[in-house]
């Protein structure tokens, strides 16, 4: 498929708004509203090894206005121009969590709503974790969790995860990496 | 947290575009783009009871722009004006995927990406199916799978399986339903 126009509708400080006129696989045309966005990283911070009987994870608390309130969350952010993915993982657990880590490992990769976006977030978890001072933003206001693997999955089951990389990459583990 | 004032920057057919003046936790303002979405449903097709030893379950091909080509989801779609979740599940699996289904159980509900958007998605599985013509949409291109759980959870692990809630759902379902 051929996107043969574009027209930026608004240019905004986290996103920008295209109007895209596109070329379906039919060979008809229409035109699709299209968020763009830089691409973000998150990642699942181990403080015991996902071998251990119930490890500990990190979790943050962190105010959304999107959800009027405050989500669970694990660290991630966006892409800075030219950051590789592991990078800005690393980035985000050190200014978010306060942590720094010798080892980090790729999950999975997510495309969070495919309708109207193209941000993809490129998940990681990361272990052998040490404590280092936290950089956030200004209009960032998270407090920082540990909490036991067996509360994390209760917490899921219970509806009280909601964010999508935070559920996507925490089921991930419970699949793919607790069962190895 | 109070909003206090709202500007609509862009009116669109799929999505809304607003900046937000905001008062965050600590008492200081600031603005945030905000995509407004009326929410949507999605749900699991089961072929076969999920207590079966490798049931079916159907998965849509479905062209995306934003990924440029096709992804792996399930039946999915936007709340209609005063549409329960519920019911707008049942819609899209037979307006999408060609089945009506007797019985529908939700799974969870997700925020697909919080840092810019209130869009809130309630997955479903669907169980005890029966085939009805499709009815889609001019610009949706998509076909139906029938994959089975064993290749799901093959396809999910090598990284083909991209769509946040389609991998929210289908995880769900592993850790908490195929489990009990």
């Amino acid at each position: 498929m051929t996107r043969f126009t574009t027209e930026r509708m608004y240019t905004g400080r986290i996103i920008d708004l295209d109007v895209d006129t596109v070329r379906f696989p039919d060979g008809s045309t229409g035109q699709l509203e299209m968020i763009r966005h830089p691409g973000a990283a998150a990642v699942v911070p181990f403080l015991d090894p996902p071998g251990s009987a119930d490890p500990r994870v990190i979790l943050l608390r962190q105010f959304r206005h999107a959800a009027s309130g405050y989500l669970w969350e694990i660290p991630a952010g966006r892409l800075e121009p030219g950051e590789p993915p592991e990078a800005c993982a690393l980035r985000e657990l050190r200014e978010e969590a306060g942590m720094i880590a010798e080892r980090v490992l790729p999950l999975t990769s997510i495309l969070t709503t495919p309708g109207f976006t193209d941000e993809m977030i490129h998940l990681f978890s990361a272990h052998n974790l040490s404590p280092v001072p936290t950089a956030r933003e200004p209009d960032e206001f998270m407090e920082v969790h540990e909490i036991r693997w067996s509360e994390v999955g209760r917490r899921i089951r219970g509806g009280e995860i909601t964010d999508a990389k935070t559920l996507a990459a925490l089921m991930f583990v419970q699949c793919f990496v607790m069962k190895t």
